[in-house]
Order: structure tokens, then C-alpha cells, then sequence
């Protein structure tokens, strides 16, 4: 990886210890799980905390290239369709100002490889094209040095991400009804976004008004967002968290044990069909099937008005290695093959309620999603 | 564990190395995936194959009384109903020399504390108790040393295991319609029975028919049994076979690519509904969901006429460590908890059909279940 730097954390009981590369030796205590920040930009750069890594360890890499932070969306190092967003916009920067650096008369051309190749990085999130498109009208009309400008488009990105994930938190805990355990799939807490969270933000606002009593976390095979970040942030934050295999899901369900299951999604459909981590599709049909109500947390640039449905959306398929090894350990039998698709497509009649931060679209449509979007 | 001696075996191409601890070394060929045994009754005991190191490990362990026996299904070395319950008789074979050894003339009291552990091992799985009870059967009336009659019945019991996975492969095959891929949950092979297999038995009888073109096995989290186990005996029996996330199922039914799931059972209750790994019943949900058939494939040794329908069977909740941990690796967030049920119940009207030795039971009920057992 170009131009990234590291530094490495260990834990100390509740404080970390941070030793950066260079032996410089600091500690710092980390906040409740709504305020880790998996993207930061500093004067250096972008800060990205590898996700790869937790909860073993926290490093942070130190990103000053945008080919770089593509790679990083890529390999994981930042996941979570917001966060990714949040991570491009800031990519955009950096690649601005190594184009303007380099050549201030065409610095638009000049940046153009580094754009095509974020907007490439994963395809199933639209909020990264979301961003670069965002991005991109506010490098219209620019003179001179773009970076402040272009910064400061980034920050408010990330800015209203953050505040969108709180407005969502409210909404969404206003549809549960009476205290009750929920489920909850993959990460969506402030690790996948710009903070707080989508689905875990409405678990927290929940949860601060005495409405859960427990959160059921599915693991999330095969890259175990849920085991090892969604029970890192909510342990963080004393919410009682209980993991699950993903297959004991259904048995869950039919024990009564859990009135919702609340999502995030990597892209919403113009008809409300809902993109969103494998697995979460087979959940949506266990639900209806057990009269467990079904919600889908996401900021409206999660939802893609350009694809009528769901069955439009790219599904990213990834390395079979993630199945076949685990932490780099092999699990399964030497030559075995493996089928390893990212997302699924959950429709639109499988979903009780998509809660973005415009307001809450009960059993989604596309005529409900374009006034929520109007509106 | 108690008087247990240990067989290593490491691979050297397709033929294992195997190192005694003694230091004396043999060199052994496997037969085909069909023909591994996963117990077998030796001069010196009972061999184990131990199942929780395969595929990395091969190692068998010799077990020369029935306690340790009882400590091996309970940790997992052996598992799988119908190996379970073949391993129960050859460890009342074990309790019943060293019970006449010990007290000739009170052999049958001597052994009722090795008997008790052993029903106690594992609750779900009835082959356990029906084998207990045969072999108690057995031993009525017995005079002098009951060892060679016992170990005759044990043997039955063993081999009547393979005959039956014979003929349901048959049976099942014949309910496959035509070439498709199938997917199947968990272990139900040679490793899980006598020999051959239940639902992965009907998997080898269709394959060899020309019947299945793929097999998707789900890697069964938490203890990998498809990922570990199933893949590694399709393999060496040159089916094709493809792993996926447990989560990916719904996914996969959704683009059409299996016609049918297959499964075993560890309790098959008298209206037909199906304890089974857990992940089964959502299977069964989405299956139903997708107009993908379910076939259930077990032993009448698994049907407990004695419980009237599924929510009489005892689920077993086994340790959170195999949620939180794989393969002795911590993979969740520190203090994290998890909930580990490890099977399901899946009711009757989600079953297409229960295949056992003596034939085809479609859409079960209590009635035609009394039938089948009586016919």
C-alpha cells in the first residue's frame, strides 16, 4: 500500500496502549462505542481504523492517496455502505490536491484515474457513487486551490451522516412499540458509518429509553461483523449484547424471543427493495413467516432512485478464501471450493419499515419512496 | 480421559502417514469418503475417529471403557445421531467386560452407572437411548460372559446402520427428479453414521445416478461440519461439492440453483416433525418460501414414537465458547456472550418428505408415521 503509515494499539484494561511505528509511545482511552470514528481526517490525511483487525487490535492507517484509500474500500480496511461514502469524499480530497499539486491548470482531468478507480473499489454500496457524484458538483465552478472547498464538502458530508444516523434513531425507536429483545445482522454502528449508526443507532436510542432489553447479534459469516464489531461497539456502550450463529436465527424467532429485526442496508431500490449483507434476505423471510417485524435503517443516500428494483442492483461476489479460511486460519477441507456472495436482495414486501432520515416509509413502495424522497 | 491411547496419522499425498505414539510407524490408504469409518470395534476397543481435528488431523483414539466413551459423544470426537447411537452399543460392550471382570455374578448392576452416563451424553439425538435400549434388550437372559453375544449385537447394530443408509440412498434418489443441484446442512455421512450416510448418503446414490451436477453444503457454524467434514468427504468421493456462509442459503434458493435441501435428523417425532442441527428449520422456512423441496433422511432408529410432536424433544444448549471461539480462536469481541442452541425443530408441514429404510413418508403426519414404523 502507497504513502500509508501505521500505528498500532494494544489493550491495557480499559486504556490502550498505542505504539506508533517509529517507537514514539502514547496511550489514549477510547470513548463509548457511538463515538469511535472508523474515518477521521487529520492534517496528515485519512485515518482509517483497520476493521480487519478488530477486536484483537485497533490500528489506524494513515491514508495520503486516494489509489490508496480505494484499495483499503476494496480490502475491507473501512466497510459499511455510509462509511464508505464518508471515506470516498475524503479520497476526493486527497486526490485533489495531489492533481492540483501536480498539475493546477487541468487538475480536474488529472484526478480522473483516481476517481474511476474509487467509484470502482465495491460495487453493491451506492453511497459511494453517491459521494463522488456529491463531490463532484462541488468541484464545479471551483478556482484555484480546491482542497478547502472540496474539505469542506467532506466534512459536511460526514457532518450530516452523523446527524442523519441521530434523527434515524429517534424515528426508528418510535416504531417499538413496548420493551422487547431484537436481532440485529453484519455491523451498523459507528463503525459503518460517520458515528452512532443506522440500525445500531436505532438500537441505541432504544436502548436509552428503556425499550430493549437485550440485542441478538447474528456473527455474520463469513467476515463476522457481527461478532466482532457490533459486539465490540455495543459492549463499549454496556447494551446487553448475546451473539448467535447466523442459523439459529430462525429458532430464535419461533422461541418469541425477538419482536424486531432491524437492518442497515448497502442500497435501497426505487420500489423499497432493500440491498443489504448476506443473509439478511433469509431473515426478512423467517420474519414474516414468524410475525416478527422486519426494519430497515438507512440514510437516503443509501436509496438509489435510478434502479427501479432490487433485481438490478450489482451483488458483489468475494474471494472464496472468506469462507474457506477464517482470521487466516483454513477451516474447511483442503480443495474445497466455495461460493461467497456479499449481499442479498430483500424485496420490498419483506420490509415492515425503511426509516431514513426523512421520515419512515411503511411497507415500501416506490410511490411511498418517491414522496419520503420529495419530501 | 481414561485408558485412551492415541493413533496420529498425517497426509502424504493420498496416502496417510500414520505415527503411533510408540513410536512404531505404519503407512495406511483411505478408502473413498463412503467407506471411511468413523467407529469401529478393534480387538484392543473402541476406535474413534476424531472428528473435531478433522480435516487437519486424522487421529483415532482407542477407548477401552465406557466412560470415556460417554466423555467422547459428549465432547464431539463422535457425532452425528446414528453414529452416536452405534457408538453407545459398543460402549455398553465395554461396561458389560469390565462389569462381569470385576462382579461376574452381578455384571448388570455393576454396569447401571455406565449405562446412566452414557444415556446422559447427549439429549437430543434418540439413536442414543434406542441403542441403549436394544442392547438392554440384549443382554435379557444372557448366562456366563455376556461380552461376544453383546458385541454380536453391537455389531448388528452397526451394520444394519449401513444397510439402511443403502437403501434410503435408494430411496431417496428416486424422489430427485431430475439432474439438479442440491444443498444440504451440516454432516450426515460415514462420519455421522455407520457408513455411507443419510442425507449425504442420498446425495452419493443421486450423484452416481447422474442425478446431482453440485452439491452446496452450508459450512454449519459453529462447528463447521459442512466446511470440515462434508466437504471433505464429498471430495474424496470426486463430488462436487461448494461451500457456503450458512446466511447465503436463502440467497441461493432465491437464484434458482437448488431444487431441493436434504438433511438428516436427531429426533424424528411421531407427527413427523424434525429435530436437526440448528440452521435446519430456517432452511426448511426458506425452502418452503422458494418451492424448494425438503427431504429428511434418517434410520427408524431416529423416529421417537414415544414424543407426540417436536416441542417435546430436548434441545441441547451447548457452550458459548463455540460460538465465540473457532477452532481455539477467539473470534468475538472480548466479554461478549453468545446463545449456542445446536439444533432445531423443524415441523412436519414444512417437510416434503421423511426418507427412512423402510420407505418414503410424503408430507408427514402422526398417521402415516404409525404406518411407515408399522410397515
Amino acid at each position: 500500500m502507497r504513502n500509508c503509515s501505521f500505528v498500532r494499539f494494544t489493550w491495557e484494561g480499559a486504556t490502550l496502549r498505542n505504539v506508533e511505528l517509529e517507537d514514539s509511545v502514547e496511550t489514549m482511552s477510547l470513548g463509548s462505542g457511538d463515538n469511535v470514528r472508523a474515518v477521521s481526517w487529520t492534517a496528515e490525511g485519512l485515518r482509517l481504523l483497520d476493521q480487519r483487525r478488530l477486536p484483537q487490535q485497533e490500528v489506524r492507517g494513515l491514508y495520503a492517496d486516494a489509489g490508496s484509500v480505494a484499495g483499503a474500500i476494496q480490502d475491507m480496511v473501512v466497510r459499511g455502505a455510509p462509511a464508505i461514502g464518508i471515506t470516498a469524499a475524503y479520497a476526493v480530497v486527497l486526490a485533489a490536491r495531489e492533481a492540483y499539486a501536480r498539475l493546477p491548470a487541468t487538475w480536474r482531468d488529472a484526478m480522473a484515474p483516481d476517481l474511476q478507480r474509487l467509484a470502482q473499489a465495491r460495487p453493491t454500496a451506492v453511497n459511494l457513487r453517491w459521494a463522488l457524484e456529491r463531490m463532484g458538483r462541488a468541484m464545479e465552478g471551483l478556482e484555484g486551490d480546491p482542497e478547502p472547498m472540496l474539505l469542506a464538502e467532506a466534512r459536511r458530508i460526514h457532518e450530516e451522516d452523523i446527524a442523519a444516523n441521530l434523527r434515524m434513531g429517534e424515528l426508528g425507536a418510535d416504531l417499538i412499540g413496548e420493551p422487547c429483545d431484537v436481532l440485529t445482522h453484519c455491523n451498523t454502528g459507528s463503525l459503518a458509518t460517520g458515528g452512532y449508526g443506522t440500525a445500531l443507532g436505532v438500537i441505541r436510542s432504544a436502548y436509552q429509553r428503556g425499550m430493549l432489553e437485550n440485542v441478538y447479534a447474528d456473527e455474520t459469516r463469513p467476515w463476522l461483523q457481527g461478532a466482532r464489531l457490533t459486539a465490540w461497539e455495543l459492549i463499549k456502550d454496556g447494551i446487553p449484547v448475546r451473539l448467535i450463529a447466523d442459523a439459529a436465527a430462525a429458532h430464535l424467532m419461533k422461541q418469541g424471543r425477538v419482536r424486531w429485526v432491524i437492518v442497515g442496508s448497502d442500497r435501497i431500490a426505487a420500489n423499497g427493495d432493500v440491498a443489504n449483507k448476506i443473509g439478511t434476505y433469509g431473515l426478512a423471510v423467517n420474519a414474516r413467516y414468524h410475525g416478527v417485524r422486519f426494519m430497515v435503517v438507512a440514510p437516503t443516500s443509501t436509496v438509489d432512485m435510478a434502479v427501479a428494483d432490487g433485481s438490478r442492483i450489482p451483488i458483489e461476489d468475494r474471494s472464496p478464501e472468506e469462507v474457506l479460511a477464517l482470521s487466516g486460519h483454513p477451516v474447511a477441507a483442503p480443495g474445497a471450493r466455495a461460493w461467497n456472495p456479499a449481499f442479498d436482495v430483500t424485496p420490498a414486501g419483506l420490509v415492515d419499515a425503511i426509516v431514513t432520515e426523512r421520515g419512515v416509509v411503511r411497507q415500501p413502495n416506490r410511490e411511498k419512496m418517491e414522496d419520503m424522497i420529495a419530501g
